[in-house]
């Protein structure tokens, strides 16, 4: 008996990896999808694109697509929705009492929405029993940082953790599957670089603070880090590559980070099925990581880490990569559920007494 | 009556790229070409593969290959060969008494061979003057910056002027066209970044600073910041971006930054026929520079500078870029030859008294 | 004194195009810009986005966009316009005694319409007189083909004269910057080929014929050759891949029909200035023509035809490429005016007796 | 206990398949690898640059290499070598009592040297008992053929089957893993088409007509079709994407020409591990197939049919596309070393009586 799992936006890019990802997942099924007026009356594969490698499954291929409204929806809900819709038909849902699992950026700088990588900051998810929401129906949002993010955190989380960071630079080079479908246009894309993401420097720092923060009270107070985020979009089709550089809080050894990343393991036990066994893998090889080489490690659910050197500016650079549309969205919100599921928050949804 | 000068390396992307900018050339004509042993025999035309978009002139494609030694070559050479090959034979056509005009890495930080932009330091050209070479037949090597480095100190350079510069850091896009030809493999770098590039940081990091340097005695003082380079490979083929964070020695408005950049024009009337009449264009578009619109500004000579930004570690940062192969090497290089004849050191090439 | 001339589509992929080829033109002067009501009260540099590598002239830029109807506009008018919004507009400019110098495909086949290259089939030109605008206002359409069949049509056109084409096999690998902008989605392209255009085979087919066709009093009698045409895009940015093969209609052997094409010079002495000095250049390098190194022979209005073989089912087998959104677009429309100066139907626009 | 198998070639793209595909075969177990001199010495993990997306099997990185001799070797060898060598080498192992399961195309047109595609010529593999090294050790050459030939001739199969062909007219975007690493520079093929790839045309064309060919007595007699191969390079990764026109014997309907492939399931009920359920999928949507999304169907092993339509030319066109370093290589040996097993030519190799 798995849980009936429902989609918002789920023809986009990002829901087409929900259901891809949620396709034999254990403990989920797609049951319900929603998308945008035109798809009304349709069934899902009349009204999608499908632009993924494996097949749509045949089974999610003939569900009918439903009206955006909670009305006869599941009571849990991943919601891969642009920001302004999000912002409207969220807090519909979690005032009907679903557990919303969003990828969307549109609350997730808000005082009461845990923003969470479950390998990084799962303490925060308290912050669900200070939603309206969450009194009155049950119901709660909860989200996954943005795609240039998750990666960058997940390296820095051991380093955090063991030496303190105190400054961080970061330079981008992001996959044009980050801006969805059409997104790119390939004239912009083919032989060209783009060195603008509107928003996404802002979200980067925003959020990057905000996830290796800690809880104090009803919020979150953010890491004490200057940060500097440069993003660029290059013709790459999936895979984030990112260039670091850090200043520590305490001196560390190129060991002692190495270490850090190999030693991390917050999830080791809970048998979450969409955790990485290792979150962070570390490589040797002088020129990687690479987005082609690199993206699927731990099922596309591993940051990969690389290139380790001292910084003439700050204390170390190296190179982050992690998978955007697994990793960096779909397959975060996935282990989110996953993590609430953990801690008895989602099966079935309970009203707190 | 133009001045005849050979080019060593004639058959790869940067001898290529020599051909096709001194076609038309005011003041040089090619007259002599070398390459590899392969070539011996040959006319260039059927040596080379032949790699640009404007067609290989009828002129030198019937010229014939010669041996890569002095005898016989012309008094102004432009080198264009690996770092390698270019440490055994330089220094043979410098002693035969050529002006050796090199875009080669083997010599840029020795102390007595000049490393030049023109706009940037053209003053230190004064240390051909100490080469034992010169003493002796006349001869010497100038050389120009690494492709990387070029667009970046050209960027940096009235701003150091104007209110010093401090710290440096730069993440890297740039261009397989660097990486000569065949170069980089197409199945490592489509859908791809690689973010490494043999010996480029230390080249960037070294280079820039003695560029930005001061000539003081026998030697240059290189500029006394701290700096950090992140290097990587991405699908364009030529024209590499650069996202670069500055801190300034004292403060600057974003008006007084621009205001630098558009006054920036140290060749002014001296009517150097590769000089660009702007060698740093800023544009004020949200997603600009672009490799592909942007890198042929100024016939591939000027640098374009954009998204000036605070930035949230250090004061100010931005995008530049410039062309590879024509401001970043071969462009270089003539540029370089171009402000010798001005100075009175290439036509003829005099023997110091 | 250069002729005033309007652009209607002006802010599109091949509208900007015009714009690029018509700065310095001898004869035309762009001096009126209109494209849909979204670039209403703007000036034509914040109405567009530039996509080309050769800066927006400012002049250009500073132009107002108008209305898209004839009052006011000149009586030569550029259209680059969707063939629906083409099949509105277009005949209010002719029936207002505009020459319509069109690259949409809206009325390329229809009888009275002169479908014209040129090089190719001058003569059709004649069908305008039968135009009822013609004959009302002086007005009339001029079109010109895909810019898939134009490549083709130029090659196929001297071995017609000389030997007759009785079957015609083609395979495309088409640019990008054929679907316009936004256009293709990066996406879609990236690592990818889509082995379908809208509508394309029909459209290459159909004109490929009626290009190719006899002038028989009021109509064109297409060319009496069977013709199967495959439309694939791939991965380029511009220039437009061809694999052809076609039955002769009297054997020819492989001299005879490169002479065909080094020999085909039909617009020679007319000085027409977008004229290339020979329309169809013949390669011998094995591995040539590619679009990246052959799409800007005679300035992006020359086609290249490469790897000439003996082909097992039909006679013979061979590539051809041209610059599509050039040659095969813009290039095509400007070239076409140019003819039609040179016949007196253009400057001034005369109404007929 | 599974059977032990050797790789000669084993560090190319094709000998890294060929590990990928084997790891965690039900049947074969790879316990012996041999590459260049260069290799000498080493771990197959130091000897390879592994290219592929997961990541090399651990216990295969740390098998020594071994001399391309076959003292030591198993007695069964999936080779990857590129033909000179092949043409050395083979025949070595061969007569050593080897069966030589090969992907080379140095003895692919041999007369005697079975050239097969399991589901296409199972039959043809009768030819090894001529096989000298067969009749004197037990060891026999079988290969596989030309990756562009294989999706083709899995389409055509059926078709020649029910209908018969007489005249195949293909077109082809090949990837550039086809030409194996470093293979084609990144300069030729970014936003670029290469029309050119050395002897495929040749081997496309014999390879196809000896596969769809008829075995009388000790030879393969070819298919009696005309055939005419136009092969061109793409930026493509994996994936060769091919434009087909033919000519059929008799008439046939489109729906009995997709009945026709849907129902091709030569070797149902045989159990080949590596044998996908429906060789040819028919698919429908209009830009289908594409290589980034097709490629993977049947675990890279089908070959993907769409765009089926009249021909103005022959009778129909379709496009057709398969993987062409799992099907188009390493996996087509794999498949034929299945095949061999369930004939119980391999396990183990039987000299004949």
């Amino acid at each position: 008996m798995r849980q009936k799992i429902g989609i918002l936006g789920a023809t986009g890019m990002v829901g087409q990896r929900f259901i891809q990802l949620l396709e034999n997942h254990p403990w989920f099924e797609v049951a319900w999808l929603a998308a945008s007026e035109r798809s009304g009356g349709k069934v899902y594969g009349d009204a999608v694109r499908w632009k993924l490698e494996t097949p749509l499954p045949e089974r999610v291929a003939a569900l009918p697509m439903s009206a955006a409204k909670p009305d006869g929806a599941p009571k849990v809900i991943f919601a891969a929705l642009d920001a302004d819709i999000a912002r409207e038909l969220e807090p519909k849902f979690a005032a009907a009492g679903c557990a919303v699992i969003s990828n969307s950026s549109a609350f997730r700088m808000e005082s009461s929405i845990p923003l969470v990588i479950p390998e990084v900051n799962a303490d925060h998810l308290a912050l669900i029993e200070n939603q309206n929401w969450r009194k009155r129906s049950g119901g709660y949002i909860v989200t996954n940082p943005n795609c240039s993010a998750i990666g960058l955190v997940l390296a820095l989380k051991p380093i955090v953790e063991r030496f303190g960071v105190e400054a961080i630079f970061v330079s981008t080079m992001q996959a044009v599957s980050g801006a969805g479908y059409p997104g790119v246009a390939s004239l912009d894309i083919l032989g060209n670089v783009v060195p603008f993401i509107k928003n996404e420097e802002e979200k980067m720092e925003a959020e990057t603070l905000k996830l290796l923060g800690q809880l104090k009270g009803r919020e979150v107070e953010p890491l004490a880090a200057k940060m500097s985020a440069h993003c660029n979009r290059v013709a790459v089709e999936d895979g984030h590559t990112e260039s670091v550089s850090i200043k520590l809080g305490k001196k560390a050894k190129k060991d002692e980070l190495v270490a850090a990343w190999a030693e991390f393991a917050p999830l080791a036990g809970k048998d979450l099925p969409m955790a990485p066994v290792q979150p962070v893998e570390f490589v040797t090889a002088e020129d990687r990581p690479q987005p082609r080489l690199d993206r699927m490690r731990g099922a596309g659910m591993a940051a990969t880490v690389g290139r380790l050197r001292p910084c003439g500016l700050l204390d170390w650079k190296f190179t982050v990569l992690s998978h955007n549309t697994i990793r960096g969205a779909a397959g975060a919100a996935v282990l989110n559920a996953e993590l609430l599921v953990s801690l008895g928050k989602l099966d079935p949804v309970a009203v707190p007494a």
